[in-house]
């Protein structure tokens, strides 16, 4: 297992900062009333794809040498990750796989094909993903990248906080939500970089997630990684994003940073959500309110005063708005 | 009737600059392929109150002498120009007055509110709000601020359009939606500004607006100004900022420029306010919406390359959202 390091961050920039977009950071009077502190966003829904995941992927598929690259990448995927990597495959110009779930979305079903990428179907299953997966590699020697579990991903999601520090240093938290853990961990990284030659009090960056999925929490307070509980699965989290158990990698660096996590409940998520959309004018995912939700029910020392948080994603299903599920 | 003119819109910047969100630009590879150019939005729904409507209350409000600012400033609205002459108030520190019909939405009473004015309500017709205003006027002196018959407040929205092209000097074309016409003259106002001691072509300056709400279409065609029809009052158009007849200040400037109308349907309209929601992953309100539905609709003359869009608020109510409605 390779674990990427802090030293690796600013290389890993300047490799791939002229293929992804250097994000706005918006911030609101009201939320900082209600934080009581300075809080920025910085709105990877705005990325290329929508969200943060093309950060990573464009890293790990500009990393592959000609030789393995051109069978091209495969990956398996509902969500944002394979749009991603649909998309770095383009623009890389080598083809792409994506094993998909039959009952995904229909749009993200069509961004997938619409950056190029040949999309495989199989029943909506982890394992049916995984073996699908699997042969799609073996008949077409493409190179598999896994969401999260990379080394490459992870120095890749590390540049929305490294731009972020960079916009705002003085920053002295960094909340992200954590799912498998590659923006958390890539996040631990950038912020020990840009503090490396500085001498001042490192940036703390901090995870949150859904009680409903709070695996990551439990694997911190255990000390190896631990898995949804059956009524976790039976009665998943409105923040589908974060319904992941960690990464080794990320793992590895979130135990070596000794990251707190923070859980708060469904309804604190919803209307967090909401109150982004409301507020802000932005389009975010549910899982990107988690950090917010957490800001919003006061759940972060006061001690911190200038704040930034990553929105990681805005690729909602408009039809299917969770206000009016629990209204 | 005092005429704003562009050289005086440089000035106006330098004065309220410091009070404005110099908003974000965002683009669309997906756009652009389907405008068949380069667009930009410039997202005024990011603005202090979520609406560009902000620039033209600000000036207008910083402009008034002590003498006449000491009883405060007041308006009807049930909208965004409440909301942004009341923060405007509120950031001078004098009182605001704002005349609201009893069936505004709660959130925008709210949110006027929450800026410390004072709301007074009246029956939801336009002449319960005149003499409601008038009654208020009289009992607390306060000033009138028309929300776009008024020049510092056209002033004030040629912001929009200067900070724009200083960040895109290459724009051929910049596209608003037409109401009353304050974001229209101001835009006219800020490209001949621009343009003025440099010697290039002018970027031009287009209006659209519903076909549902052609009055200022008419108003150019007759040289006069001319009113909604009763058709279009009784089945009102979709983008409901866009329901008021020309101001006679508007209406001077854009008769001078010969300025072009362009009309789109109600169903062109809200299929590109549901492809910026999804697309761009930001909240638009109806009447922003007009001029990417004129790009969508390829109503644009194909020798434009570079076309700035104003994207003028992002004030939804999130249970009311039109695409629920028309499916």
């Amino acid at each position: 297992m390779h674990i990427p390091k802090s030293s690796d961050v600013a290389k890993c920039y300047e490799k791939i900062k002229s293929y992804i977009h250097q994000t706005p950071i918006l911030q609101s009077a009201d939320l900082n009333s209600r934080a009581g502190c300075n809080v920025w966003l910085k709105c990877e829904n705005f990325q290329k794809v929508g969200a943060f995941k093309f950060r990573g992927a464009c890293n790990a598929v500009l990393h592959l040498e000609s030789g393995l690259a051109k069978n091209g990448v495969a990956t398996h995927s509902s969500g944002n990750h394979g749009q991603a990597i649909a998309k770095a495959a383009q623009l890389k110009g080598i083809p792409a796989y994506i094993v998909m779930p039959e009952n995904a979305p229909k749009i993200k079903i069509e961004a997938v094909k619409g950056y190029g990428a040949e999309v495989i179907f199989c029943e909506p299953t982890q394992l049916a993903r995984e073996k699908t997966l699997e042969k799609v590699v073996q008949q077409t020697q493409a190179h598999f990248i896994h969401p999260y579990d990379n080394a490459h991903v992870v120095l890749g999601q590390s540049s929305a906080a490294w731009e972020f520090l960079h916009d705002k240093p003085e920053l002295d938290l960094i909340i992200t939500p954590v799912g498998g853990g590659g923006l958390l961990s890539g996040s631990i990284l950038a912020a020990e970089a840009f503090h490396a030659h500085k001498g001042e009090p490192l940036c703390k960056v901090l995870a949150t997630e859904p009680e409903q999925a709070n695996d990551a929490y439990r694997s911190m307070q255990s000390g190896s990684i631990q898995s949804l509980t059956d009524q976790q699965i039976q009665s998943p989290t409105v923040a589908d994003g974060l319904r992941t158990t960690l990464g080794n990698i990320p793992f590895t660096i979130m135990s070596h940073a000794q990251t707190e996590v923070i859980c708060v409940s469904e309804e604190s998520i919803v209307n967090a959500m909401r109150y982004v959309w409301e507020r802000f004018n932005i389009i975010i995912e549910a899982s990107c309110a988690v950090p917010v939700a957490a800001l919003l029910e006061k759940k972060i020392a006061p001690t911190f005063k200038n704040i930034g948080v990553i929105i990681t994603g805005g690729n909602v299903d408009l039809d299917q708005l969770p206000w009016n599920k629990t209204v």
